[in-house]
């Protein structure tokens, strides 16, 4: 039985009968024969709390000071939980990111992780303790300053720490039952897929699935280390996220599932001359800005006119900046005008093999034509195609497509599409 | 200007206005030309309440985990604190114990101060910062582990510091304005004390004063910083502790002050035979198993009989550990009988010169007489004398002998004795 890094969420530990639990169930791998390492986030609603209070002393907390505060709340689950295991009758010590050796750049409230040196956690585990790592948090190379990861923080910590200590796998705790066809909450017959590919869940993740989040996913893919999203509340198996391909046939389409995303909005710049450069000067002042942008998609040019529109679509959050910084460029770029959209919604259908089999496009457009959804945007990559349409349509459209894709608990089986060409 | 330390406890950082109200102090003590590191506790009740969650997940917190659970505390006020101060427009960074080289032995829950290597604080000063210490905590020298100094560990914490980076003052903010003549909730006519010597404090501290705790004055007394006690919440000024002597005259008794103590237990062992080694046997059994005892008394012992008692006080919360060790040493030590009687409380008189001075003694005694209140202890020092009475008799007690040493507000002045002996 080799080493596992399990990895619990702030909803499996927020309350004392969440850490109790848990704990039990890390006493149980320990008992199975596993090293164990978990890594956990802050209870509940803590962190949303300290943010709170941050904002009733400062408008703009300072990002030092910030994650200082921030790193406040895995200190408190982290030594809780090792308080319950030890009142489990095993041995448990707890660490900060900085103990556990969790190496960061400096840029405060989302700090890339640099290296892993995990010599405490590793004489820790050879002592028999059950480690307790807190997510979401590290020190920075240069400074010695406390850093945070930013969002899904701690799925990063688990996933870094399981490749620097060589685990046989990284659990990733959660209040669901794995990685679903499709949200569960809009689609009721959505599946919990059992095995996925890194570069499906990659897609997935990208395409508005909240479960794992991209930046986690990447750093597994990166050093394989198996991922197994599985319910901090049940025994059962949850989703494997691996670089196996499952039992699909090769030459086969897979459909992996059906992802949305109703927090973008779209931004379309209407007029531009359709000469080499213009493309460039648009997304040099977003980039410019620090805005990430998502889909972004031009047309043929009118002939008549010489002018094409470009549209792409970007976080809610970041419009109104992405709209002052294309304001300022109007007179350089010689545009017509913005128009700016935020009651859009994309669903992304993502699967393997989905390039090099017929049919999956077309039945996709179909499945949304039959649902009466307009598209507005259509974009493709390898395994995922993308399309922007109504926020009201979107949950009649991801019902839509899963169900033509044969996702549905109901049907007997995936469609699975045969051949070449698409 | 040199350098200032300023310590805030939790009542005065309790929530967000607090906090502003502190940042904007210690930004006023700033602009006035100090050099200011601040020391700073948890936020009110947030100690207490992270005592319950650990409560909630064991009976038996361990220790190591226990430290790293509270340190959480001062985490988030400290940050909170330097976020405020930046957000008036000056530089703040915040320092852990760790960070702020706080080294301690690796006694958890009850650490102490082996060294204090302030380098990183220096440099922040050094860069024009206002720099944010946690109180109470440390790291350990051995194990590089977290550990929290115990009760009234943040003063500690703030004298340490104030010697370590050899400060002109260490200011100690509370919500009272210094230290009283006697308790006020006791005594309304308690008189502030603007001047007091480390030794006094030292006797008021282990008399029941709460102000400043025994082991804070002892660390400033051994590195002769002034401490400053006074309000966080007006610009009075408070009480200075220092190793001057105020303005007494050479040979004359000054009272300092009454203080009283209601915390306590009385044990008295009946019929110990009075013969060599017997009360180093009793006091042997309490030591081993770790009880700090206060007062002890032992009377001549009949001569009829040879037969003589035994009593010592002790912390409430120890009397039943320590009639448990005496029963199981009954046999050995052959006494007749214990007694145990928590219905105790301790009335003492602090001041300088009292031992060379007449009468302090006798008007002591004369005060609780006049007041009808019952002696059953007495224990003197160079500068204090203690009695134990009824609990209830407490307050009356307290304030009869306040008065009759002219201590009242509405005194002319304290009651000064001349001359020698006592």
């Amino acid at each position: 039985m080799g080493l596992v890094v399990q990895k619990y969420g702030g909803s499996s530990v927020a309350d004392a009968e969440g850490i109790k639990r848990v704990a039990k169930r890390i006493v149980d791998a320990k008992k199975n024969g596993h090293q164990v390492v978990v890594v956990v986030s802050a209870m509940g609603d803590t962190t949303d709390e300290l943010i709170d209070l941050a904002g009733q002393v400062s408008p703009i907390p300072a990002g030092r000071e910030f994650d200082m505060l921030l790193t406040a709340g895995e200190r408190i689950s982290m030594a809780l939980l090792a308080m319950a295991i030890k009142n489990l009758g095993h041995e448990a010590q707890s660490f900060t990111g900085s103990q556990a050796g969790v190496i960061t750049d400096s840029v405060h409230n989302k700090a890339r992780i640099i290296d892993v040196t995990p010599g405490r956690i590793r004489t820790a585990l050879d002592e028999g303790n059950i480690a307790i790592v807190a997510g979401f948090q590290g020190v920075s190379q240069d400074k010695k300053d406390i850093t945070t990861l930013g969002r899904g923080g701690s799925d990063t910590t688990a996933v870094a720490l399981a490749a620097a200590l060589d685990a046989e796998v990284c659990e990733i705790y959660t209040d669901v039952d794995g990685v679903f066809t499709a949200d569960p909450r809009v689609v009721p017959k959505a599946r919990k897929i059992d095995r996925i590919s890194f570069e499906d869940m990659l897609e997935l993740a990208s395409s508005g699935s909240k479960v794992l989040l991209h930046r986690c996913v990447e750093y597994a893919r990166r050093y394989n280390i198996p991922i197994h999203v599985r319910s901090s509340f049940s025994g059962l198996q949850g989703t494997w996220v691996s670089n196996e391909q499952g039992d699909r046939k090769v030459e086969q389409a897979i459909i992996s599932g059906v992802a949305h995303d109703t927090s973008e909005a779209k931004i379309t710049v209407v007029g531009v001359p359709d000469k080499p450069g213009e493309a460039a000067t648009i997304f040099r002042a977003i980039a410019n800005n620090e805005i990430n942008i998502d889909m972004v998609v031009q047309n043929v040019s009118a002939a008549s006119t010489g002018l094409t529109d470009i549209s792409f679509t970007l976080p809610k959050a970041e419009g109104r900046k992405a709209i002052d910084a294309l304001e300022k460029t109007k007179s350089t770029i010689g545009f017509e005008s913005l128009r700016y959209d935020d009651q859009i919604a994309k669903i992304s259908l993502v699967g393997a093999g989905m390039k090099t089999n017929p049919g999956v496009t077309a039945g996709f457009f179909e499945a949304l034509s039959d649902a009466g959804v307009n598209i507005e945007l259509i974009s493709t990559s390898e395994i995922r195609i993308s399309v922007v349409t109504r926020a009201d349509e979107v949950k009649e459209a991801v019902r839509a497509v899963h169900s033509a894709f044969g996702l549905d608990s109901d049907s007997d089986e995936a469609v699975v599409y045969g051949g070449t060409g698409r």
